[in-house]
């Protein structure tokens, strides 16, 4: 099975390069010192019998995020980012996620607290291992990495290959030779990125095997790490093989299941290993690797990137290991695991012969050139061992003055840096902060999460076998496709609202600047709105609060409402204060009031000075990255202030409110003030009914109300409903600029999925 | 009361000119010789009990037409033209429909069938008529004009005046005076507008009291018409008088109801009369009008707005006609409708100095000049009696050789006119085809219908209590708001239907030219389609059906895709031919065979003209005024044409098929074939399954199928999905270039109204 032939006679370079990978990666819950927490995996992650991401490994303090398998490793990180975000920002405020793998800080035995699982045979299963291995061990963490080579490779080898007539024998035999190279081959990768020198005495059950000061390049790989007894041994040399010796274990009950077999690479796919007989072995798992803590996720994409293709290279070479060779390697591991971090290895010329193979192959696969340095950095550290990952946590712990110390000290600078745009999931910022609010509520409680389409906001969500489709962070199959509709044409909306008997403005509507012009004489006098028949973000609106009263000043307002729209409405201005309601389903769950940009003088600073001192704001920004928008001082703006008789350069008097826009939304600087408690529950009704009214199970409705604390009677002078909005801003009620936050991404989750709450 | 001074005034000339009008206009089913026909009313015009819109009156044969009342005039009639072109092409093919008011080819009485109702009070009151004024009588048709004044109008001048305390007696007192001056002038419209010169003998029962060739102005407004016995008068007076009256002559069995009270003008807009005194009158309703035989609707706008001024004028003049006064108005009506059509009016003077008044209140009020100049010419017809449309009638009927060859001559030009644009509601023809289609049925079966919104093609459907909204014609609240998200987005529509088990052919997405042409060894040889993320209209798309061998050809397809769109995708071409599936609910109600812009040679003509010929097919032509688009013979069409070695100065052979386009689509000068008889029924299978898929209730699915008689098998070479859409074109199915149409617009009543089928 020349893999390496095929590869390059055939070109398929791009589809060898190919490949699935999902990560799990586990670490302890601790204390600002470092010391592992006694309590319970909060609830807010719901229940651990279903959860896709965030569950618990063997004690209750100890996370296993598990990241979805995707096709571009990025993604896989990013995913990590994302679990990593939500859980820290999820549990209690005094507690951290430690980032080592060897735990410290343990308590003693009989304080450490099993997973509390539902399923009575996990349960069982955790029994067994504190009695065959002691609780201490169970609470080494590490990183597990998932790879699927693409099927699409496999079956174009297996085609253009004659040593197997079946498809699943060819299958299992890829399979078994990256295994048995990379179990050959893997001390190479603990050299490179081991991370676990040291431990605290009370880890072990009989005292430190490490001399004062000794540090070891992996206990965590090492015999004192959490293995198998050495007798265990399973057979790699044959599929059939496999399946013999480990069901021997099984059922000479040495091992409690098959999945109590801790090889570094497990064969996946199957729920009991004789099935890979018939179905193939579908990916593999490789559980070598320790958590880096430099890392804020245990693992950055270079050496991620670097593992991949190190799994590639034992597929690659021509030979393939036997189970001696197989030996070997575990051997290997052991030795190369006890060495000192800065000295050189036993090995390294074994290493550096193999890393230049990896290097030939890269250049071979065109894979991009910042692999091929990136491997070229790891063969350079084989002479110069202060390099490697290990040697520079080592000094790190030196400097720190203890073990523990600098893992507290990173978990918490790690905490800090997740709550730095608390409102965002980093590694989705290119969608809209809605959505990630969407997904961090979602992958929080345990819902299947598929991005359809980043660009398009575009996600699929599933609770067994329910699954929902989102858009735009609230657009669901509960609305109807006619409510939208209604919602962007102004003019059908009041048609609409009017006969469903709502106080609608009265309003006409224009075709061209001198039909409307021509009915100035109908408007004269009176409070008016000119605004563009559909269009967003407040643009080409006029008000005239005061009355209109000069023809001049209308012509002008009518024609910048035409540079938006071909056709312009003119409506009643209605006397009061805009709100904005959020209402899903039966229940007004949020209102908002917006106020329109503005500034509060103190006698000291000019206007441009107190915009600027303003926009400082952490929740202020571009708008679409942040949750509120930065003041502009564009040409409308600089009209605003004519208008109060004043310029950017003046310096506005003490408590001076200045008014930078007439228009309260948030995309135009507007500050979001949430108002829910204080209004009438009458309007909150209304705003349901209006919702009713448009066909909407998502609805953002707003009203002008002169007195939020007076019932609503039934008369345009008591409130009036001015606008409803399909696919309405959440950001804004989640984050205001102040009052109390409205979680409105939770409330859509439980719309689609009631059976979750 | 003088409104004149106080519109003056307050400069309430455009309120004052405001109004609503809605016209009701009897005619007759006739034979093509013009007499009239003893056939049922249509069944396809559902059931009389509820029928909005098209209705019989007193006889079977004699069709009612109701516009909804509208705002603007213009409205009205466009209703008018819409009602007739429903009724022409829905009424017997050897049927038309009778442009006069006297009928003519009247059977004998016994044969003369009064309507079928289901009312037993209305089929009683229909027997009460027959028996008090015989049916030839009622066999009589015209036009009742219905109008009322702006209510923001009557409340102005409420305000403004001091005479009454009460608006409802002001209200009541305005129409009143109205009511009273209209019939004190009245018999100057019938001078200007009258129709009737004469009628067949046997319409008298005792015998024509015409002499031989004589004519008069209007024999349906003198005593030979339809009206009550002369001595059953009601007083107009005031509102009490008028009730207390009116109720005596039915209390005495005189009349047998309210309604039986024939004046030319009606109080309306309630039940009873003695309702008026408590809710005031709300509008008129005018029953003067002749049929204009000359218009094919019975009358034109130029004449609607006339009357419309003419009312306002009798509410504009200093005087209010008094009992008296009405009645010399009723005698003199009588006096000049027995006048002959080409002789002066006895009252000449009268006129002149009424439409001379007109003329100054259309100056003062500011009505547009064409008003003036209309009004001119009627005030020119006092000193010129033949140009008088009734002496234009009685000219034509001399020309034509009798009253009943002009009618039946007219009849049917006007049916032939009314096929025209067969496929269209002419006077709805700035909206889509699909939507008039959608109107034309909801017409037809007699569904209150509002249009919302004419630019955006939003109507607002109605039967009983049920209301629907429906956008595009086929938009509505039956689909789910996510579904069309999900189609309009091609990558989320291939996941899902992929998920969801249908062939759907694989693609990669690209977001730069050098991404999709650095993956070009991917696609070798390959068949593919390069086309946009999400555009419409076949825009950008380009297809290598032989595969793609060229990178520079492959490179510029991407590039001609990456002009429409920001994303591109490259796609398995899948051999076959593609069928577009017109899905609603649980059923394929069509399939089509869209084949791509083309034509066959004759060894003789250029392309260019076989191109020219063949865009002479009637359904051919924009594309959106015409079901079928005309082939363009652009850059696209010459580039196509060069791939076949041709350009449009070449002449094909004989029966030599000449490609115009490698796209299929409608828009883009395509052939449309119904098959939907042809397919298997395995593939409409799938075509629902598909909808369903996708969440909608409406869809278009398009499959490539290689053979669309064997059934489907599940996989690509058997068939394959390559596109869902929502607001599914119609117009190719109901219309298709050849094979039989499908009304897919009765399917999406019958969808939105299952209780009206």
């Amino acid at each position: 099975m020349n893999i390496q032939q095929i590869v390059k006679e055939k070109g398929l370079g791009l589809l060898f390069r190919q490949g699935t990978v999902g990560i799990e990666k586990e670490s302890q819950r601790v204390h600002a010192d470092g010391s592992i927490v006694t309590s319970e995996h909060p609830k807010a992650f719901g229940n651990r019998s279903y959860h896709p991401y965030i569950q618990t490994d063997f004690a209750e303090s100890q996370l296993e995020l598990i990241t979805p398998p995707n096709k571009k490793i990025e993604d896989t990180l990013r995913w990590l980012s994302a679990l990593h975000e939500v859980t820290l920002r999820t549990i209690d405020e005094n507690e951290y996620i430690f980032p080592m793998s060897m735990p410290a800080g343990l308590p003693p035995e009989q304080e450490i607290r099993v997973a509390q699982l539902d399923n009575a045979a996990d349960v069982a299963y955790r029994e067994h291992l504190v009695a065959s291995y002691g609780k201490a061990k169970q609470m080494v963490s590490g990183i597990h990495y998932n790879f699927q080579l693409d099927p699409k490779l496999v079956e174009t080898l297996f085609n253009a290959q004659t040593d197997y007539k079946s498809a699943v024998d060819f299958q299992n035999n890829l399979y078994l030779k990256m295994a048995k190279n990379f179990l050959r081959y893997q001390w190479i990768l603990l050299y490179l990125l081991s991370a676990t020198p040291t431990v605290e005495a009370n880890y072990f059950k009989d005292g430190s095997p490490l001399k004062p000061n000794q540090y070891v390049r992996s206990l965590r790989s090492s015999k004192y790490g959490y293995v198998n007894a050495p007798d265990i041994i399973v057979s790699f040399d044959s599929i059939e093989k496999y399946v013999e010796t480990l069901e021997h274990w099984v059922n000479s009950g040495r091992l409690i299941a098959e999945k109590e077999f801790y090889s570094n690479v497990r064969l996946r796919g199957a729920k009991k290993a004789r099935e890979f007989l018939y179905t193939g072995i579908q990916y593999l798992e490789f559980r070598l690797f320790d958590l880096n803590p430099f890392e804020a996720y245990g693992i950055n994409l270079k050496d991620a990137k670097f593992i991949h293709h190190f799994i590639l290279l034992m597929i690659w070479l021509d030979e393939t290991a036997d189970q001696d060779a197989v030996e070997l390697g575990r051997a290997r591991l052991g030795e190369v695991a006890f060495e000192d971090p800065h000295s050189e290895t036993a090995y390294r010329d074994e290493g550096e012969r193999i890393i230049n193979q990896l290097i030939d192959m890269l250049k071979a696969i065109g894979a991009e050139q910042s692999a091929v340095e990136f491997a070229e950095e790891k063969l350079a550290q084989f002479s110069d061992p202060g390099q490697t990952l290990c040697a520079r946590l080592v000094d790190a712990i030196e400097q720190a003055g203890g073990y523990q110390q600098l893992g507290a000290e990173i978990a918490k600078r790690n905490k800090v840096q997740a709550f730095e745009r608390f409102y965002a999931l980093s590694a989705f910022d290119n969608m809209e902060l809605s959505t990630q609010a969407l997904m961090f509520d979602a992958i929080q409680k345990g819902l299947n999460m598929e991005i359809l389409d980043e660009n398009d906001q575009f996600l699929r969500l599933q609770f067994g076998d329910h699954f929902e489709y989102v858009k735009n962070g609230n657009m669901t199959s509960h609305d109807s496709y006619i409510s939208p509709l209604i919602m962007e044409n102004k003019v059908v909306t009041k048609k609409v609202l009017a006969k469903a008997g709502f106080n609608v403005p009265q309003s006409l509507e224009f075709t061209s600047v001198e039909q409307a012009v021509a009915s100035y004489p109908l408007f004269e006098g009176k409070a008016v709105v000119i605004k563009p028949k559909s269009t967003n973000f407040g643009l080409g609106i006029s008000i005239f609060q005061q009355g209109v009263h000069d023809k001049a000043d209308f012509a002008k307002a009518v024609e910048i409402a035409f540079r938006e729209d071909k056709e312009v409405m003119v409506e009643d201005y209605l006397v009061g204060t805009e709100y904005r309601f959020f209402v899903l389903g039966n229940e007004t769950l949020a209102v908002l009031l917006r106020v329109p940009a503005n500034v509060v003088g103190d006698g000291v600073h000019t206007v441009a000075e107190l915009v600027a001192a303003k926009n400082d704001h952490p929740l202020r920004g571009d708008g679409s990255r942040t949750p509120l928008k930065k003041i502009a001082l564009g040409e409308i703006e600089q009209l605003q202030l004519k208008e109060q008789g004043l310029t950017v350069d003046s310096v506005p008097a003490k408590d001076q409110l200045v008014q930078l826009r007439a228009n309260s939304n948030i995309s135009t600087g507007g500050d979001s003030i949430d108002m829910t408690d204080e209004m009438h529950p009458s309007y909150k009704d209304l705003a349901v009914g209006i919702t009713k009214a448009m066909g909407a199970a998502v609805c953002g409705v707003d009203l002008i109300i002169p007195d939020l604390k007076k019932p609503a009677e039934p008369n345009l002078s008591s409130w009036g409903v001015i606008e409803a909005n399909f696919n309405p801003m959440m950001m804004m009620h989640i984050f205001p600029y102040s009052g109390k936050s409205r979680r409105l991404t939770l409330n859509v989750l439980g719309m689609l999925f009631p059976e979750l709450v």
